[in-house]
């Protein structure tokens, strides 16, 4: 409980900070000579010069006849002129102009006379297709200044130019030390509190993409005298230290006390969210960095500090970030003690890019995969209202986001298999999808941000589902519905049924633990509507309040014991292979603006949904009927 | 003389029939099982399902106390509730939940009491500061489509998810094979017609670049046998086969009729400028390339044809090309037969990117490596005028090209050991530099197409050199001059004078062959004013027609015997070893537009010309005197 405060530099001058006690201990590259040929994509450590000119030679650039120029005057396709054998010579592309020449008329202009002369129709130019000794490079030219990264076709003039092999910047290694009880190697079925590691796994390809080779050490328990000996060694044989965890104040904590122990500690704390615990030093001239364990804190701390930091060894130059306007869709709040880094779901909707923020805890590494691109709220402020116009940091590919559609709402495998599908079609097209429930697709579309929207949505008046939804919010029309499918709604429980649990009465039971879906979600209103069906109150359900934001999620917590009982799909208590209790079926379609229609994104989607391939993957996946998906329903 | 003629298919056409061709005879990717440890940034080939929830257990987020919360509750800042010691459990971030506890309340908040108990002085949610099961993703989700690119977050959400290798996208080998009986492996002198081989390294690189592994073959004479036994082994061993050279319809060219002795002929000449000669076709499945010789040529057609077409192995999505707006310099004219691709330099010039025509020979690989973008010019396009605006991609990284000066007019060598001293500097900065002569420059700077110009103009009527050509073309002022050097002129001749040259005069004798400078440079001026001052007369000098446009090129033709005297700096003469004949002292500068004195590239440049550092560079190569280099003179 005796909790040690950080500091809480602002990052940019924690970096600054960090990389000038860096130069002041000498930190700098190493280098070494590189045969040209394999030199493609590293650094030049210095200028290189032409070592001779390249055409070495006078050449002939043309297949054709070499001779003096002089002979052809006066040629033209009136008058040609006739050039006996012994006054030409037949020469191939790339042979030395024969002495005596000084130019190359070429074979397509050369009609054949008689007794091996030849007849031109058209005066030759002196030095006409002749590439003159160093046309491309001559020697003693520089070819590149120092610390260009090699291209292709610098890898071509270099050896042109008779550079066989140059010196490079020699690819630094980072040592990758994993900390932590926790912590144990990959295995399939990791026990509770156990952590299988990963996060190094991350690093070391986030390094090689810097150019930064990367050696991962055994992980190292929560031992400050194991994490001792592992840094020390760490730090003899490479170029710099990275530790992972215990980068902190708490009581397992001992990556900056180490640091201390054998170097110097330079900053203890970044004013970043996530990714504030960072520890950042020097053993030596070794760069030393203790990055939090959640791997989004980790990933954020690479990416904003590592990176710099590390272009003292690489020589790269800052590699631009691909910052694009867009449309902020939902409003973020933000500390003002911190820079924030939040995470978007890129669409590009209507011609404008919309970001759409994603769930911001500092474990969902998942989203980071998933996320197309990153929004900063900087640290001065309180954070930004929707329908802001924000710079986001893309993290995917411009053209495969706007190649996307973008369907929101309520989450179906079926999106995923769709995706799927259209991914391996002849023309590979993405999806991005978010799940924001039946009526957050209902807002998405009315504020055009969205492509489509998953929904469905029982009207408790009529039983009937979506078109009542869709008119009341849609009073002026301009929607339409995409059918999707008719699936099983009903109560996940334990394998075997072990609490015999048989209709939504049984969920108000003292000893049942209920799991639910989050507000808006079409499956927490047709919950809503069968306990108003059969007289129970939300009260009377333990657990109503807890929410989840998928099926899958739901079904989770069930097969982990965290729960007993959850209403949901088929599908996913098959994954789990729980029990379930069918209790509705309901319609699940796509909100559509009429306008989208005519979007070859919004076509492709639709065509995939009445595949044939779709019906058999959501065959295997179960719980499903297809009737006429893919049909559009005009209202 | 029997030349067979070339189609000439538009490219995108050829591209589209080649690749439907391929289609036809089942050529596609083949798949391996990689550890996905090791699946950075290759292609998944199959949608990726979680095989496990991350967390696979109800985690405690943060290092504190967990205990039930419904015994926190009531608690406040003015009335705490006391937990007593039985009724919490100390736990770290990633310990289970213990049993019949559902919050964490982090260790900050707790405060220590009596006898073991602590107080709380908020209430505690439930669930709060823990991870549920799945929170970052739960087993049977979709973690990526197929063929995804695998990130390092990726890697990350996989290993998180129990996915521990995975089915991806096998690299395919592309065979490279270069042919020509001129072509030798690679020595530090070749002789007169022996061209040391570097195509395959430059395409190489390429592959590499796209994801696909090459195999470089021993080169193979002009013989149509060897040729047909290393495609046939090529094609038994690799995915896709690349020759180079030979592609066209010459005497020597073999590639397209070997290729119809065992295999099928698809495209023979596409409609692109450079690289026409182009050989598409296939070996059973595998794809067949013939790209021609010149490297320029070679490199578009990999561009343009082999990139698309080695997707159909590779299973990548398009790379996007970088396209953007800018300012065409100078008049391009192109042939209503060729798509064509012309390589410009690219500078951003008062907030535009201005694109300046390069030579366009198809030998001129150095052109690549310095090229900042590529314009093309459509097949049904006669060419484009000066000052239009015209889309170019980029081939250089747009913020370096932003944060680069760009300098034109006359050619220096000391601007290239200035952009190695920024280069090497802490802030690294590029120069983009194109020879356009003195007189360019000027042009340059009136058009707003430059930062700054090196110019070295004699006024023939007063002897002085700059200040006066400055002002006559800019009669309202507005520029400055920057004190670059005073450089020694003078007659580059063979080592050791042996034609025994000694004046201005000698250079009209007959048996002297000339080489000059292009019109407009400098130099080129200084000539006519010595020949005018000699009462000499241009008719008098052999080979006054016949241009150069570097120092280094005039001396490279001498010192290939290819010419015997031509005007030059001392400099220049120095590398090739060749004798000097000092005619004449000249004032070397920079024009400058006065509201580009303060733009911080220009600022920087400047201060590069005043260093120490650059003196001593200067000294080294010879024939410069140093006076006030970097001061600035108003005119």
């Amino acid at each position: 409980m005796n909790y040690k405060y950080l500091s809480n530099s602002p990052c940019e001058q924690a970096v600054k900070d960090f990389i000038s006690a860096l130069k002041s201990v000498g930190t700098t590259y190493k280098t070494e000579v590189t045969p040209t040929r394999q030199s493609n994509g590293l650094v030049a450590a210095s200028a290189q010069y032409a070592r001779r000119c390249s055409p070495h030679y006078c050449a002939c650039a043309m297949d054709g006849i070499a001779l003096k120029s002089s002979i052809t005057s006066g040629a033209s396709e009136s008058s040609p002129v006739t050039i006996k054998a012994h006054d030409y010579v037949f020469v191939d592309t790339g042979d030395p102009l024969p002495q005596g020449c000084d130019c190359v008329v070429m074979i397509e202009d050369v009609v054949e006379h008689t007794r091996g002369a030849v007849r031109l129709y058209a005066a030759a130019t002196p030095w006409s297709n002749v590439r003159q000794v160093g046309e491309d490079i001559c020697m003693g030219d520089m070819i590149i200044p120092s610390f260009t990264v090699i291209t292709p076709s610098i890898v071509g003039a270099l050896l042109a130019a008779g550079v066989y092999e140059l010196e490079t910047v020699k690819k630094p290694t980072a040592a990758i030390i994993p900390t932590g009880d926790e912590i144990i190697n990959e295995v399939s079925k990791p026990k509770p509190g156990e952590i299988p590691e990963f996060n190094s796994a991350i690093f070391s390809a986030m390094l090689d993409e810097w150019g930064v080779f990367s050696k991962i050490y055994p992980t190292v328990p929560d031992k400050p005298k194991l994490l001792l000996s592992a840094v020390s060694k760490a730090a003899r044989e490479c170029d710099a230290v990275i530790v992972i965890a215990g980068s902190s104040a708490g009581r397992d904590d001992y990556t900056s006390s180490v640091l201390e122990k054998i170097g110097k500690l330079v900053v203890h704390g970044v004013a970043i969210k996530p990714g504030k615990p960072v520890v950042l030093g020097h053993i030596g001239s070794v760069p030393f960095f203790g990055i939090p364990g959640y791997p989004v804190s980790g990933i954020i701390v690479m990416e904003e500090i590592v990176r710099h930091v590390m272009r003292l060894l690489t020589k790269r130059r800052a590699a631009p970030d691909f910052q694009v306007k867009s449309l902020l869709t939902r409003k973020i709040t933000s500390s003002l003690k911190y820079k924030e880094f939040i995470r978007c779901g890129a669409a590009s909707v209507d011609k404008k890019l919309v970001a759409v923020p994603m769930r911001r805890g500092a474990g969902i590494v998942s989203g980071f995969a998933k996320a197309g691109g990153i929004i900063t709220v900087s640290q001065n402020s309180e954070g930004i209202g929707a329908g802001s116009e924000v710079m986001m940091k893309l993290l995917k590919n411009y053209d495969e986001i706007k190649n996307s559609v973008c369907v929101t709402g309520s989450h179906d495998p079926l999106i995923d298999e769709v995706s799927d599908i259209l991914m391996r079609s002849d023309n590979p097209m993405g999806v991005v999808s978010s799940h924001v429930g039946s009526m957050g697709a209902v807002m998405a579309l009315r504020n055009g941000e969205a492509h489509m929207g998953g929904i469905h949505l029982l009207d408790t008046e009529t039983g009937e589902y979506n078109t009542s939804y869709a008119k009341r919010y849609f009073p002026d029309g301009g929607v339409a519905l995409i059918r999707g499918v008719v699936r099983r709604q009903g109560l996940i429980v334990a394998r075997g049924n072990p609490l015999d649990l048989n209709e939504i009465k049984d969920i108000a039971r003292t000893d049942i633990s209920y799991i639910n879906r989050q507000k808006g979600s079409g499956t927490r209103i047709l919950l809503d509507y069968l306990l108003d069906e059969n007289g129970m109150n939300p009260c009377d359900v333990r657990g109503y309040e807890r929410e989840e934001y998928t099926h899958t999620a739901v079904a989770a917590a069930i097969s982990s014991g965290n729960a007993d009982a959850g209403l949901g799909i088929f599908a996913a208590s098959k994954i789990y292979s729980l029990d379930f209790i069918p209790l509705w079926n309901e319609s699940y379609d796509f909100l559509v603006l009429s306008s989208a229609l005519e979007d070859k994104r919004v076509k492709r989607f639709i065509k995939a949904l009445q595949s044939e391939n779709l019906r058999k993957r959501l065959d295997s996946l179960g719980g499903y009927l297809c009737e006429q998906p893919g049909e559009i329903v005009f209202l």
